[in-house]
């Protein structure tokens, strides 16, 4: 019969002894505070990719599935209901891997490319998808407002309606886009200026 | 007799002794280097400025004096060519106080207003401007192409040829606003690194 394994050490290290260095006690504790600070900022950008792929997710399906029969109007007719969802599409994909990649970073505290090369496309792809996405938004919001004059919406007011909801979607998404892009604007200048993408 | 004088002495300064702070001299020549880049920042923002207001001023214009007579159609029927206006005229009149600003700011060197505040105002106001004139030029675009196909401009192609050109120089406008609010994100976030709005 084999001895059970000895119990885990289940004392808690913390407080163990008192630190021999009281400089390197300050220092470590200021390391921790900026560690902590930076697993927030980290968790922060997950959420908003993550949030950012929900509504332009739902934003696609919702235009794509715009069409109620041949007699109905279809989504793709629309020039600008074909940019929204081209637009959202494009921002969900790119959100995805945006969310692996801060998944990735939180994981394995690196970032998944090369730290220069992670931060530029970060930045440089949030803002160019928010002014993409926003100007898609505006577009199929200015189409909306001109249908809803037209025969179009009389006849089939579902297909308005349903357009509204997925240029409404993607105003949010856009909403989060922009502001993940304020903050991969701070970690690429930070890096710039004190070489590091978070301030210690 | 007389000696004649010493002969003046001609051999360069550089030379003589070393100087007697090596780590002052290079000092000083660090910081010049810093002042001539700084003044080149700001030489590129005045000129985003100058550009921005001038695409934006010519894009309101076009836009609020596009109707030829109780005929032919008035721009202000439109609500997408409202807001084109509407966005031009206050980036127009926005641009033209960040120009006035930036020159107090080259001429005094130290800004109009309170430093972080007025580093704070830029950012937010070019982020903001930036999304609403590509929005407006967005929904102006969607707009200018659903009228392509309507008898608005088959019976006044000029109306339609003058929208387009407006809402062209509104994008020109946007590309000079967004490049500035670049510039301006990058000394907000040197500001809050390094405590300074331009990198030393």
């Amino acid at each position: 019969m084999r001895s059970p394994p000895p119990p885990p050490h289940h004392s808690p290290r913390n407080g163990d002894a008192t630190p021999p260095h009281h400089y390197h006690h300050h220092r470590h504790y200021q390391s921790t505070v900026s560690v902590q600070k930076l697993r927030r900022f980290n968790w922060l950008i997950l959420v908003l990719r993550l949030a950012a792929f929900c509504f332009a997710l739902a934003s696609s399906i919702f235009s794509a599935t715009n069409s109620r029969g041949p007699s109905s109007p279809h989504w793709y007719d629309f020039e600008a209901l074909r940019y929204v969802f081209a637009a959202n599409a494009m921002v969900a994909l790119y959100s995805l891997f945006e969310t692996g990649a801060s998944v990735w970073e939180i994981l394995k505290n690196a970032t998944l490319f090369p730290e220069t090369f992670q931060l530029w496309f970060d930045f440089s792809h949030d803002q160019v998808f928010a002014y993409i996405l926003m100007s898609a938004e505006s577009a199929g919001t200015a189409l909306a407002r001109t249908l809803k004059g037209s025969e179009t919406c009389a006849a089939s007011s579902a297909f308005c309606i349903q357009s509204d909801i997925a240029i409404a979607l993607g105003f949010a998404g856009f909403l989060f886009l922009a502001f993940s892009s304020l903050l991969s604007g701070f970690r690429v200048v930070c890096f710039l200026v004190s070489g590091s993408r978070f301030p210690n």
